[in-house]
């Protein structure tokens, strides 16, 4: 693409290394920012500037934070002495979403994964076996990636976790609200049939 | 979506203002830029207002431009006698793209269409018949959509022009190129009959 003005090409170059934003979308939305007032769009550099320089990440769960310890973790109402272990702050986001869930959180920064290159120290497991020891907590579920990766990152933290007592649970896996049988791969399946629940259980939930 | 974060629920909120860009596109985004180098981040944010401040519209094209006279206004290697009119600065963007166009542009803003209260008066017309008036100009050729406002922008600028002697042309309108006549629809294909070509201009061009 050729423009005659340097600066809208500057800020295409800039939009485009979005991910999966091209030079075309880029230039929509330069134009489109374009006919925006001059304050609003100088609202929206400051805001993303301000958002990378003065975003904190909680010393507590890790998860993004205005200050050192996240609303989240200083919710009084929410239940302390329940952790919900996750992988990245989507997980956060998508399990506050259902509303469902008042505990707090912990992000580890993803699961142990070898071939990546990501073992134990690279993730956030440390601080999470310091909390079972440390805070006053009943119970750590784990809300990972229903994949190898998650499985051993389950496996590896529940095995440092066993002296404490604490209890340890996994959310459900099995075959999505509204899937059909017949067109669940195999492994989900075997897995809900071995987890299946007595039908009491699944009618009133736990 | 509930966020632990002021600070990025504002930055997922301005992303997701803009255009095809929902909320979890503008997180997935934010979520990159929280991976990226503050430095990198900050000229995002700079690049994004600067660009919107400091644009400026070139006072006889008006195409965007850093200066008064834009780059291809200025450029004396172009043919500044060969006018091409277009809608928007895209079209611009897309005949500089075939690299077969040596003349220059005069933007219109749009095209006549008085159900959208867009008279003559709202477009850069005036303008265009000064340049005809005030330089020497060979000829004017409108490349504008083929459509209804379209072709009433051209009859209006037309009449305009006829007593200046200036030659007017329109981009040809037809099969695109590796289109299939079968698929083709009627007025298109109605119209590349009537405007039908001897088989020498055709192959040589003109």
């Amino acid at each position: 693409m050729v423009f005659s003005s340097q600066l809208m090409e500057s800020a295409v170059n800039e939009f485009a290394k979005l991910p999966g934003i091209g030079r075309k979308t880029a230039l929509r939305l330069v134009l489109h920012l374009l006919k925006q007032e001059k304050e609003n769009v100088e609202h929206f550099g400051e805001v993303i500037s301000r958002m990378r320089n003065e975003i904190r990440f909680c010393q507590r769960c890790h998860n993004v934070s205005d200050a050192d310890i996240c609303s989240i973790c200083s919710n009084t109402s929410r239940k302390q002495e329940l952790i919900c272990v996750v992988e990245t702050l989507r997980e956060v986001i998508a399990i506050e979403a259902t509303q469902q869930y008042n505990g707090v959180y912990h992000v580890l920064g993803g699961v142990i994964s070898p071939l990546d290159g990501i073992g134990p120290d690279q993730l956030h497991i440390e601080s999470l076996l310091n909390r079972a020891a440390k805070e006053k907590t009943d119970e750590i579920i784990f809300a990972l990636s229903p994949t190898i990766q998650g499985d051993t990152t389950i496996y590896y933290i529940q095995k440092k976790l066993q002296a404490t007592g604490i209890r340890i649970t996994t959310i459900a896996r099995g075959i999505a609200f509204g899937g059909e049988l017949e067109y669940t791969d195999e492994m989900t399946l075997a897995r809900s049939l071995q987890n299946r629940l007595p039908i009491e259980n699944y009618v009133t939930g736990r």
